[in-house]
């Protein structure tokens, strides 16, 4: 991770302004987005209580396993690490490192995705104090990434982009595999491009599959003239990549599938070009469906048109109808249309922008035809 | 998946009569393990409102983000499947939904793992409902295996063992490899052998770097008599293997680690041994604890004994102090006693048991030692 000390303690400040401008005392955080984003540590939630404390003045405090105590002190800037083990009852504890900070009788904000196990035992161990999300404080604060959060997503753009080109080259080989095998195929690309890991289910939907948005992959065969829906992300430097696209790996598909295809290209096109800072999210969307509607496929067109995309693959902004959130620069965002015809086909094409001074800049720049 | 439909609906009315018991009336579950295994259907947690509500008494009904909604009514059993689409405001639906199943103003036990995001809707909509933890019901139910979840967890368990069996044989050939490297390998190997992904973050802690019980794997080579501990898992028809064993892959470890070796490995028997339907989960714990005290280290077991394995690859029984939970035919639970000396290494050895109506059958039997 290139993210230093200095970055982190930076945010964290940024954050604590930001607790007291809207009266809140403090911030509890759990294993989440949001602690790497605060104190540059990460790990999976897990049963046990793990939890970061931040206070609206004053220094943060973690409470985490003795298993844990150890890394932490090493990876985070944050001084203050106490344990439990697992012989201990963690909640008596919470109470009283609440308490110390004045924070058992305050609002606070916990992590969006914090589990209902320790919003429980807060609301059990601090019966006077009233709950909010954090993404009320640091939503803002995330959504406008600084250099280095976008240094590492164009990395990530790229490891996609030359991803695609690999399947491209594929062609007629990929003909014979199943959903599955073209998935595995796909995911040590992106390993040997530069990416770690996978950043979400990794997607291929050949024909009929290609129509049901959050089908992931199985059996079906990649078959000559039948769409394929790719849809994959890796990371780099913790941050992702998220791309689609519609690919004819042999053979030739048919003219309905020409014309929604370029359709989709034409709808992803308009909402590229409407991106710009001071406009709202919505008008973003808005964009992508005149287009889809004018030609007849509105009904087809089942989701949003994006989705922010920061240490977490879905974050603001939603590029959906209703959200007037203003556009600005250094906010990255998906525009990713798509018409699905049950039982037939689909079609979705994406890339990640991110919105500059004067309009946008797209994170991922490879070929958006369907022909390999 | 093994699992048929009328093991679902089995589960599910269980599940109904125990909240009736209780005078709880009803669950609401998001995607987690809970919904798998009484919906037959699982996929990752998101942003958008996605609720089982199974009330105590009637049908289940699932609402879903319109575009899961052809998945689910393919991949579940349950019949009444209502969709959301994103420009929709979900929270008023479940208050209309709530009301349908006479639950908004009842106790409702919600997932334990659901995001706050999503606990403090439902608190909105819901005001004069009150709230619990689904596992009040559901931890009695999925503590004791059915045959079928037996059957993949020793199948998932063998593939565990195969890839031991594999990694001694590389012995001398991993040195100098990374950790990062040989956690590769190991995930290949799962795979190879018949798992599917991993069930958690792989571990491989070479020397010091094994005496922090939850690090990963880094850049530090693997060395001649330098022992490493590996901790790995793969997941069969979704159910999950958890085995360590602690390696020397070449050269001649020091004389305190075959004798802290040696300790582990008797204490771990111990516990295998401690373990028979009626005794209580902390007994097992003692059993570890009491060996590893005797020996000198018992300031360096800073763990529990070991937890439940199911669907969760943490869940109850917790072999753990003060967990007087009496243990019963089909409970399945890691039996991983460890020692850490911090800047020297570390040593677990960890087994999968199932306990029996005698006592119990070990899921993983492959060679404790450290030789390759």
């Amino acid at each position: 991770m290139t993210t230093d000390v200095d970055t982190f303690r930076r945010r964290t400040s940024d954050a604590q302004q930001r607790l007291r401008e809207r009266g809140s005392d403090g911030l509890v955080l759990f294993p989440s987005r949001n602690l790497r984003y605060l104190a540059g540590y990460s790990e999976e939630p897990g049963e046990r209580h793990f939890l970061l404390f931040v206070p609206a003045e004053g220094e943060a405090v973690f409470f985490v396993p003795a298993l844990s105590g150890d890394q932490i002190r090493e990876a985070s800037w944050v001084d203050d690490v106490r344990t439990w083990n697992d012989a201990e009852d963690p909640v008596p504890r919470i109470a009283d490192i609440a308490a110390e900070l004045d924070l058992a009788a305050g609002h606070l904000l916990v992590d969006d995705t914090m589990w209902a196990l320790f919003t429980q035992d807060l609301r059990d161990a601090l019966p006077d104090a009233t709950f909010g999300l954090a993404s009320e404080v640091l939503g803002d604060l995330r959504v406008r990434k600084d250099d280095a959060e976008l240094d590492a997503m164009r990395r990530a753009g790229a490891v996609a982009d030359e991803t695609v080109r690999d399947l491209r080259a594929m062609g007629e080989e990929a003909l014979g595999l199943s959903e599955a095998e073209l998935a595995a195929e796909i995911e040590e690309l992106l390993e040997s491009n530069g990416g770690t890991g996978v950043a979400f289910e990794t997607i291929v939907g050949a024909g009929p599959n290609g129509a049901k948005p959050h089908h992931h992959h199985g059996d079906r065969e990649i078959t000559p003239g039948e769409p394929v829906v790719l849809d994959f992300g890796t990371r780099v430097d913790g941050y992702p990549s998220d791309q689609t696209r519609t690919l004819v790996f042999g053979g030739e598909p048919s003219e309905r599938f020409r014309e929604v295809h370029e359709i989709v290209r034409e709808a992803q096109q308009a909402g590229v070009d409407a991106v710009e800072p001071g406009v709202t999210a919505e008008s973003v969307d808005d964009a992508t469906r005149e287009v889809i509607e004018d030609a007849g496929y509105g009904d087809e067109f089942i989701h949003r048109t994006g989705h922010g995309v920061g240490l977490d693959v879905h974050e603001e902004p939603y590029i959906v109808e209703g959200n007037e959130r203003e556009l600005q620069p250094g906010m990255v965002f998906s525009v990713e249309p798509g018409i699905y015809l049950l039982g037939e086909f689909g079609v979705r094409i994406e890339d990640l922008v991110v919105v500059t001074e004067e309009g946008c800049e797209r994170l991922n720049d490879t070929d958006r035809g369907w022909a390999c």
